[in-house]
């Protein structure tokens, strides 16, 4: 049972945090193969990536899948995201976590932008 | 003529900068619509938004097309942006300067990110 965790940085902007949230809710209405999908947020913001996984978990999940909603490939995308995923992997052992690479680096990203200029 | 100017926020880190860089070469070879494709930083990093508008100028752009590379409408999207291109549109009463939405609210968004998850 997999579920989705969308990690965003977190703004102290309520506005941008529900940008986040908004997405999730745009993702969730696009599939129904995954027991759920959460938004968590690296700082500044509720709820944290440690309630995010333990919401997954409540839900039944046995995979929790995380995309770093990041566009590059700095130090919160290298080691926080780990950092704060690491208790979790101790509290939960035989939950899978599998951490796919930021959104920066996802194929389509530069026909998403090309698209974007045309648009 | 048409150029396309992606505007990222600048990091200190110069590998987070380089892969804003790879992803304008990327974009430059799937497309020869435009005359230029550049990046530009709103902070911490050079070439300035400043200096690429300059370049796209001298390059023989009469629009420039500005894609901000953000995933949220944070100031730097709602502000920070308009104000550095505000004293360039001064600069260069002839040239169009147009503005798209930030990347985060792209159509497709929804969709590169359950690819994402799947890959």
């Amino acid at each position: 049972m997999q579920a989705l965790l969308v990690i965003a940085h977190g703004s102290r902007r309520v506005a941008s945090n529900q940008e986040i949230l908004d997405l999730v809710e745009i993702l969730a209405a696009k599939t129904t193969h995954y027991i759920t999908i959460q938004a968590a947020f690296l700082e500044l913001a509720n709820p944290s990536i440690s309630e995010g996984i333990d919401f997954c978990v409540k839900k039944g999940a046995t995979e929790v899948i995380v995309l770093p909603y990041f566009l590059s490939a700095g130090r919160h995308v290298s080691e926080d995201i780990d950092n704060a995923l690491a208790p979790k992997r101790e509290e939960y052992p035989q939950l899978t976590i599998t951490i796919k690479p930021h959104i920066g680096a996802a194929n389509g990203m530069a026909e998403m932008l090309l698209n974007l200029a045309k648009g």
